[in-house]
């Protein structure tokens, strides 16, 4: 393989996550290896859009402290941004401009992370400068808490939020039935088109703590169904039911449950939406009389890195410094991937996919692994998740508080 | 001071906190040591409640591991209640039932655990049992995490609630502000009339990652001046602003802003009620334009023991412990408090003060540690509240999940 000596660039782009600055660390620290290479590293300001406003960081002016750091980081510490490119046979201005300051930067080799979206970035870069001549190595890092990135085993991001719901809905478990009267809990868990956040609650049953009723997108949402359920739960249960449903439930003509939600005014006269968690919950405390509660993770679910997973942590980490090896070993218009070997022992390395396959596919949880009437997964789903959640991994403390990178994000000149 | 000998009754009581299982662990284990005077550990399920129906846990039943293991697990473990006993004078039946329950078992130790509301029963069956001339002695042992238990420092269950609060804002402030887009994002925090909580968004803000604003109970909360503050803040700062408000948050007529939220009818004919996060949210996405995002931390922040901090679960088992000494050593009719040691490093110990004088008292924040406009607390306030969110102590971890404490529970046979 021909030695390809030039610039690094990296970006982030899409939804963040616990540990997409993990994955940002394995790329910089990986790189800083191979200098004799690799002349320049550089961080794009929100991902592409950087990169065509020719706003970089320059990642060689940056402590290996803080860069070490920025593995137990939340949030996308460059920036991120959600910028489509068009495709190049209808629009090539971005991809001009792209080529321009690659050129300029003598910029070889393009690292992006994110999830479908940003996949399919990756590739239409990738194919617009193997099609100008223009050599440079594009590798994709994958990310989405979501997971569901097609063709890998799971994606970084994924194991720290679903550790987070599980953990979360033990201690709200817990909470929520301390008194000896009833209570109606509904948990709104992220994810709009795919469930696997969501199932992520059926691993707080592992510890017997679980919710009694887990609803996904990916199944219809019988309204009439779900009344019965809880009604039943709570006949049995002294009033008491925990519901998981996802964000991006659905009726059977595909319409998402939180279309139903009130649209109204409040008393200054502003439009007032609600979830559909807390309708729902409201819809309970009408129909059964039941104390309600309507609980939305929002944010918490993608950002608390005081409670990742090591195994996300450390793979996030080793598929950032991956893509660096492939890359530097000769591969091009790839994403790296997880796979993992068989047998009993969890066990999961990088490798690589064609970029192009990944590009706009969800993933979705098999059908086969979700038990019908909100009843949750399978043991077959307890399986594959578990082993992700593994182990902690956090920011060392100072002042009791989470000690997260800074970054002295020193502009690079302007070419 | 004479030996009593007899049996121990402990119940937990009013809103569940990451560490009151601590103050329980302190009880039981301190009392534990004591078997040549304490003749039986009962745990009461649901307080007051379980006393007077005679449901109470047989608690020398329970392994030490178990017992160990309270002092990470979240929530009431004996199960809270929300009881409040009429004074004697106008209707004297509960009491002469625990009079006679107490009888009937030798209890001559009543260990109970809660808020101001907890400390009111204390002091009420400590009077009637003195008046009736049965011997048994009382203390209260304190638990909120509003903190406004009035004669104590601070109060077991605040630190950790405070630590969860500042922890998950840095998190959130560093994933709100990801895009090079604007973002106005309204946490909503617990505490109807006391804003320690709420000002515990303060500490976020020694790491750099604090809101732009906070907004406390005990000041006027002025809409005008709101709108006024959020909308500079956005000018200078690229659309993004951060707001903590309380919950609790009043105009100058003294109304809850909460209640101007809309009150509407869902699609299948509901109510739906809004909280005040969400409203102020809706409002400024009305009025300026800006993309929101109103968050509510709801229960996690009183159950998230997985982020405890470890002074607090400290000081909640020494309280506990403190309790068995002092009734040991002949004290009754008092509270546990906890006492700050002058000097610069931090130091709290146990001491105790008239129960009656904590019972319906309230402590706000002081006024002088306020600043106006929404600007936040001063250097007092952290000076006082970062020594409480110190160390980190949580459940051990087993499948990735907390290993929760789970008693055995045997029923304490009727007699």
């Amino acid at each position: 393989m021909k030695e390809l000596k030039g610039a690094v660039i990296f970006g982030q782009s899409g939804g963040p996550s616990s540990v997409i600055n993990s994955s940002a660390a394995g790329v910089f620290i990986e790189a800083l290896k191979h200098r004799d290479v690799i002349t320049k590293i550089y961080g794009a300001a929100h991902g592409i859009k950087g990169i065509l406003d020719e706003n970089f960081y320059d990642i060689d002016a940056e402590d290996m402290k803080e860069l070490e750091l920025l593995k137990n980081t939340p949030s996308s510490a460059l920036g991120s941004v959600r910028y489509k490119l068009k495709p190049a046979d209808v629009d090539e201005t971005d991809y001009k401009r792209l080529l321009e300051v690659f050129k300029k930067y003598d910029i070889r080799y393009f690292f992006y992370n994110g999830g479908n979206d940003s996949m399919d970035t990756c590739n239409k870069v990738s194919k617009y400068m193997q099609k100008s001549g223009y050599e440079c190595r594009v590798i994709g890092v994958p990310k989405t808490i979501d997971n569901d990135l097609w063709g890998t085993d799971h994606c970084p991001g994924y194991g720290s939020a679903a550790k987070y719901i599980a953990t979360s809905i033990m201690e709200l478990k817990l909470d929520s039935t301390v008194y000896n009267t009833g209570m109606v809990c509904v948990i709104e868990v992220m994810g709009r088109n795919a469930g696997w956040l969501t199932a992520a609650a059926e691993l707080a049953k592992v510890k017997g703590l679980g919710p009694d009723l887990i609803y996904l997108p990916e199944t219809i949402f019988d309204i009439e169904q779900f009344k019965a359920s809880v009604k039943e739960i709570c006949a049995k249960n002294n009033n008491k039911c925990m519901i998981v449903i996802s964000e991006g439930i659905r009726n059977a003509d595909g319409r998402y449950i939180g279309e139903f939600a009130a649209s109204s005014t409040d008393l200054f006269g502003h439009a007032q939406l609600g979830g559909v968690g807390s309708m729902l919950a409201n819809m309970i405390n009408a129909e059964l009389g039941v104390k309600v509660r309507a609980i939305e993770f929002s944010l918490l679910q993608r950002c608390a890195a005081h409670l990742a997973s090591k195994v996300d942590v450390e793979e996030a980490f080793a598929a950032g410094a991956a893509a660096v090896k492939y890359a530097l070993a000769g591969e091009t218009d790839r994403m790296v991937i997880l796979k993992r070997e068989p047998g009993k022992e969890y066990k999961c390395v990088p490798a690589t996919m064609d970029v192009a396959l990944a590009a706009n596919t969800e993933k979705k949880i098999p059908a086969e692994w979700i038990l019908p009437d909100g009843k949750g997964l399978t043991q077959e789903f307890v399986d594959y998740a578990l082993p992700l959640i593994q182990g902690d991994s956090k920011a060392p403390l100072e002042d009791g508080l989470p000690r997260f990178a800074r970054l002295a994000k020193v502009k690079a000149g302007k070419k």
